[in-house]
């Protein structure tokens, strides 16, 4: 097999995407730094049971593994960088109240999920720790929508959860574990057949039947804002709903205005295993999957020693670069080569201090190839000058 | 053990030192665009035969390795990035002509080496393909200071080998593989007292007299210009001695006055396996080791079915920061929790779109922890304002 064919579900970048997404990364850290939110930097690897904290047994076989030959234990490449973050917030800088912290590097899946088609993605996210109230929920939600606004995504698509409406339903029914996971597994694949035959069951047994209804009835929490007059009015009058159903009104009320469409899922049980309140994703024409993941999980720092409330989101710039058409193709002027002409490479580092790419070309380098050169600085009546709209004749022409 | 402690060698980048490495790699990367080279993302992840291409058994050693799920092959963590960018010229852009490329990511070491005390390095190049005259050393060569000047890294020492004086050495005297490695290993290693066992034992079989005086001087050709002169006057009149002592003349008066320091080292046999001309190292004050490396490799290209004419640079962009004083740290304006006045919202709104930093308290937050504000959006005679030098208490006064 030839050297160079690359494994599948894993790319080159190359200069023009490679200019997109860089042009991208800069536009959304830059958003994230004037919102307050600090730049970390966790590491490509680091020992499986941190990695692994606070995340589903999912997250484990996404993990590429690698024995530490220092430790002889196991290290991971990271496959999601919130524990890590997390990890940051709770033990190194161990603030006591809010902190705002945001990331962009490379992530790995072992094998490729179906949102990604790719196993190396380009994750970038913003977290804040220490608040629980839903105001910090909306200002994560307000900064993915700037970060996809300004990224270039148009027509932006919310679409809701709380995980403690389902939640508050199984504690209440003091369902057991094992069909507290198949009711969430039915629920997740929207399969209404075997969340039927599941409520049935239950019935028989634990389950009672204010609760299996409600069980029914959540596949059909799905759609605009009326979703949450008719989740008040069916199910069940238990605090933590009411709370929920409270909370997403209020998301509802502010954001409004600021999106494309807005819709609710109560049956959206994503990331149930770590998340402890309001989730969301994010839309856009052309993409059948979400683009971007959010919500609250207060619980992730415990196992670190200090759980703290948080709330976050994150997407892949390289998905999100992928749906835009990018207009980063550089224009570049070309010089000759005239190493001691000083009056020449004083222009050329004008130029360049101004932002302008000058490509210097080398003796026997016929200045056809590489990047494209739309002027030229050529020598003309005792100065040098940019000559405009020069283009390259393309070979065979 | 605490799932927060990290492996060995492997470290966590906090905000003070992320934002004055993400400064960096953007005055650089703006740097290394204006000069016409085209940014590539390689992948972390590829398989092993391609990653070690070109490289010696060491870089093996170096890499971290995992199957591959989606075809049982062996796939190895980049060590390094050249090979990967060789192969991006070489295969996928395919030109005839000039190329020049530049990347900027995280590579990773099994093991820690001497020089970094790291396993996760941040390296940033440049290579320049399909040019085979001093040029376009020299452009690769300006492009590093370039790249460190605007680092800020203070007086720069360059110092400048050339592995063809002891590959014509090796050649003309028939050596044999065995011979030449370990004399190879005794030149690298500056070990006066083998590298004298084996000319002498040499002497007795195949090496004549003059490539093995030759051989004993090289560890000695060290030093300023001068040792250019004494090379010319007492190594063999071989063409391709003549050739490289030629391009380090050039090399030295193009350079001279753009560096503090410029030192030869005849017996630098660094990247002896793939290096093919003239190679480089920087120093600066403070730091015993390398911080930048870089030479000439025209055959890397052939493992992926096109030899190329090549030169680059790359350094460990983690390294360079951590010798520089950093001044990144975040100012920002602290701004009250008002969401319903739009006169706030504007300003704040303002603020943020000329790069200013505006946290704002969440209500129950202090706004005392976390980032560091030093003004304050307040109400004040009908209208916002920013009240300057304000400084937040800290606790305990």
């Amino acid at each position: 097999m030839p050297n160079w064919l690359l494994p599948e579900y894993i790319e080159d970048v190359l200069p023009n995407d490679a200019a997109h997404i860089e042009s991208m990364r800069r536009r959304v850290m830059d958003l994230l730094h004037v919102h307050g939110y600090q730049f970390v930097i966790p590491p490509l690897l680091e020992y499986v049971e941190s990695l692994l904290s606070g995340s589903g047994s999912d997250m484990n076989l996404r993990m590429f593994k690698v024995v530490d030959q220092l430790s002889g234990r196991m290290m991971g490449l990271r496959a999601d960088m919130t524990p890590q973050v997390a990890r940051i917030d709770a033990h190194l800088l161990n603030q006591s109240g809010v902190t705002r912290l945001c990331y962009a590097s490379s992530v790995v899946h072992a094998l490729p999920c179906e949102i990604a088609r790719t196993r190396e993605l380009f994750q970038v996210g913003a977290e804040l720790y220490g608040h629980v109230g839903i105001e910090s929920d909306i200002e994560i939600q307000r900064l993915l929508l700037a970060c996809l606004y300004v990224s270039g995504v148009p027509a932006i698509h919310l679409d809701f959860g709380h995980v403690n409406i389902f939640r508050s339903l199984i504690q209440d029914a003091d369902i057991s574990p094992e069909l507290e996971r198949e009711l969430y597994s039915a629920l997740q694949a929207k399969d209404t057949a075997v969340l039927r035959e599941l409520v049935r069951n239950g019935l028989n047994k634990h389950l009672n039947k204010v609760t299996g209804e409600a069980l029914l009835l959540l596949p059909e929490l799905y759609g605009d804002e009326a979703v949450l007059a008719q989740a008040r009015r069916y199910l069940p009058n238990f605090t933590e709903i009411s709370v929920a159903l409270d909370q997403l009104d209020t998301v509802a009320d502010t954001l409004r205005s600021e999106v494309f469409n807005l819709t609710f899922d109560l049956s959206d049980l994503r990331g149930y295993h770590y998340h402890t309140g309001i989730v969301f994703a994010a839309y856009t024409h052309g993409c059948p999957n979400a683009i971007a993941l959010g919500g609250r999980y207060d619980e992730i720092g415990k196992v670190f020693g200090r759980a703290r409330p948080a709330t976050g989101f994150s997407f892949d710039l390289k998905q999100v670069a992928g749906l835009i058409h990018g207009n980063d193709h550089p224009k570049a002027v070309l010089a000759p080569w005239c190493p001691g002409d000083d009056a020449l490479n004083e222009i050329i580092a004008k130029l360049r201090a101004d932002g302008t790419v000058v490509v210097v070309v080398l003796p026997g380098e016929n200045g056809q190839e590489g990047i494209r050169c739309d002027r030229k600085l050529i020598h003309r009546n005792g100065r040098w000058e940019i000559t405009e709209n020069f283009l390259i004749e393309e070979p065979g022409r």
